[in-house]
């Protein structure tokens, strides 16, 4: 049962709730009776019987998930994923309708009890901003996106449940293309010279970075700038493995199941480039990957949206099809701008791919007036498919005017495969300039700007702001406010 | 001589005009001191003196083109590069300030006869919209860009000086990574099997594609949105040509030379690339290449701006660094929004990148409103790099609300290398709205998306124009009009 429910509609926006059958219809039904039936796929909750027969090829989470459930109480299930009882829509909207009957008295409240599977999730550092706690859900903060490179404790974290628990590191065990190998034994090829290790450093974005800087609201965490990172990831190339293996495999996707369940596609063309530089990592910024992050090994596919960048890689394997609903479902998709809340059911979802690459995008991170009335302001700027940064413009007259900034780290990467984000500062005399705020815009290598609203780009998930990026300036070491735009 | 030194101010802003040397200090020179001066590089424009031996390196169009009349008159190598004496700042600002002298009365006019390079172009198509003549930048016009695959007749014409008189397309030799090869010997390579003959359909594109839209005049031919076109090219990839003649060249930089002086380099991973599709073509849409699309043998780089692609190529070869006046030159650098014909000279044009691919774009072909109150509008989108089009959207008030449009040919192409255009229609029902114009905006798979205004992507050289295109609607069948956004 995926979080993915959540976002099939938006529980805050004035949804007609759909009347539950007429009372009348409804009838008793006993445990063993919703345990046994073979017809119809039922489930219990709040001790109501509910016909989900129709609706679980439709579940956001996916058909194996919600066929845990099957004959028996959803309590259970949804204690892991509390999107669900947290939504009144999921409750009101989606379950009430395939309502069918109630339990019998006898039965009732036989739920088995339900664990806290948040309970081994690893304590998080100060230095983040905690946007959910369950699943984990926490950005960067300014002081966390001051360092080039992330330090691994102020790296987002974006989880879609409770983090596994992973066995002894070397003794996990993938089943990378029907082939079961230990780290420890992935290790070994890389160590021995058989494999090489590499290291890449990667930014890596969740699709809904800057989905709170929306003016109108779009489902969904909602983040800052914050859900963005950088890191030094070592490991071993994809593409290497499968030529170690001698895979046949067929299929144009590459897919990567996690322990948690996410179950994402990678297209083929961007794991056998050997410039793709997708790896299997087992160690982040010099050392174990951090359970958050996905220990012990993780897909990193640079350049990609984060979702791609699997972690606790559990299965990986090609396949002709894309099938898992984080591609085809709803949740990292960039529909039209007219797709709002109430459309979205009615939208033919096929006819848009789910998000890989990701566009160019630049932040400021701090912008202050000093004493002798010049304005310093830093930030960065990224873009995806590995695209380096031409140029990033800032202006203090809301774009009337620009002012080209002064690159800094990251702008000597190759301009093919520039994965990691390119830092800027600049410097500005405002002396006599009554300024308020700064805006910032970039350029890729392929001419790609910015779009200068989030209106024009607007999409019912919040996905891919990109849009300029507005901030106050701080007469003093405060850089906390922006302007959300 | 190449065109460029027009590129390198706006002889029609206000620059002001330096003054050429006192009168006092000029003398008369004879021609055979012209000629035979050894620590000066002197050259003779109307009868005047000039000392170039401080521009030659800096000549826009090279130093081996300027070196051509070095001891002698400019006039005949101006004659093929009217560019020169059609630009007044060329004259005044660039040549004057370096005059030292008079010619000696008896050698004046000796000049020989200029002879119109031009003669031998090809005629062409009643169908394009000629904007230069000499030479020749044509534009393809809304009828021609009704194909999804342009005629070849209709495909747009971008040439920089006259078209070479290619000898027997046979017998036309390529020095490729030293080797000397026939065309048809390539031919005949493919034909027997040895290499794989490919056929790639592409979209090429000016980089100043839409430069007549900036509201804000930028330098350069004013070009409407026809500068694009769509063909079919048929030849070998240059990455199998390497391993046939297995070239150990080293070097970041594959560079191309035509027999017209044009000289461009391509990053060696995009040739090196399976999927980079980089070709030696000798067909155009199933026959030989017109003489004005690079008869008998062109480069083409899908995804990368049209300049890339060379025409008339006779020689390729590796090399570690970038040294061409195309590459490293103003003319196909997007420079800062804030960098104007007055601060261009000062630029440090090492800090910015030549254009390599290109951003997303459409644009409305047609928009007719018929006697049932639809309107009816189709067009292209298209974005470089191979990028597929996600999207593309469009409006009837101005871009307050969006319709979804129907993507059509080139819609199936492989996301990541999509290298020709997808065409769209759409119908919107516009009884009850008093339309006048209508708007469209594309997003490319990467989430990339269109500028609003041209003004904040604007730059001296204007390339790269992405911003939304706006049409006037027209109610009966003649669409010739556009407001310029």
């Amino acid at each position: 049962m995926g979080m993915m429910l959540t976002m099939r509609n938006d529980p805050l926006n004035d949804v007609a709730m759909s009347e539950p059958e007429e009372a009348s219809k409804m009838r008793e039904f006993s445990l063993e009776e919703v345990k046994s039936s073979k017809r119809k796929i039922l489930v219990i909750y709040k001790n109501d019987v509910f016909d989900i027969t129709s609706f679980v090829n439709a579940h956001p989470g996916g058909k194996d998930k919600i066929m845990l459930a099957k004959g028996s109480f959803v309590e259970p299930y949804w204690s892991y994923y509390p999107q669900h009882t947290n939504n009144k829509y999921v409750v009101d909207s989606v379950l009430k309708p395939m309502k069918i009957g109630t339990l019998k008295e006898s039965d009732r409240d036989s739920a088995p009890p339900a664990p806290n599977p948040y309970v081994s999730d690893p304590v998080r550092s100060h230095s983040l901003r905690i946007i959910t706690p369950t699943p984990c859900n926490a950005e960067t903060t300014s002081e966390g996106l001051e360092n080039w490179l992330t330090d691994s404790d102020d790296f987002y974290v974006r989880n879609h449940g409770p983090v596994p628990l992973a066995s002894e590191k070397d003794s996990w065990s993938i089943n990378l293309f029907s082939s079961p190998l230990k780290v420890s034994e992935i290790k070994s090829l890389a160590k021995s010279g058989k494999l090489s290790e590499i290291s890449v450093t990667a930014t890596m974005q969740c699709g809904g970075n800057r989905r709170g800087y929306y003016r109108k609201k779009a489902n969904g965490t909602q983040w800052g700038h914050g859900a963005i990172s950088n890191a030094r990831w070592k490991g071993v190339r994809v593409r290497d493995l499968m030529e170690h293996l001698d895979v046949k495999e067929e299929g144009k996707w590459l897919n990567a199941l996690s322990e948690d369940g996410t179950l994402v596609s990678i297209p083929r063309h961007k794991v056998e480039d050997v410039n793709g530089d997708v790896i299997l990592a087992y160690e982040m910024n010099g050392e174990d990957i951090p359970r958050d992050h996905g220990y012990p090994v993780r897909l990193v596919v640079p350049g990609y949206v984060g979702v791609r960048n699997v972690k606790w890689v559990k299965k990986v394997w090609f396949g002709e099809e894309v099938s898992s609903m984080w591609q085809t479902g709803l949740a990292y998709k960039i529909l039209p701008t007219d797709v709002d809340s109430k459309k979205v059911e009615k939208v033919d979802l096929s006819k848009y791919k789910g998000m890989m690459e990701m566009p160019v995008t630049s932040v400021i991170r701090k912008a202050v007036v000093g004493k002798d009335g010049v304005l310093r302001c830093e930030g960065f700027a990224w873009s995806g498919g590995g695209r380096g940064i031409h140029r990033v413009d800032i202006s203090v007259d809301g774009g009337s005017s620009w002012h080209c900034v002064d690159l800094k780290e990251g702008k000597d990467q190759p301009p093919h495969k520039a994965w990691a984000w390119t830092f800027w500062e600049a410097e500005v005399d405002v002396k006599d300039v009554n300024v308020e705020e700064v805006v910032v815009k970039a350029v890729d290598v392929a001419g790609n700007s910015q779009p200068s609203e989030g209106k024009d780009i607007w999409n019912v998930r919040g996905l891919g702001n990109n849009s300029w990026h507005y901030k106050r300036i701080d007469r003093e070491d405060d850089w906390d406010n922006s302007r959300f735009g």
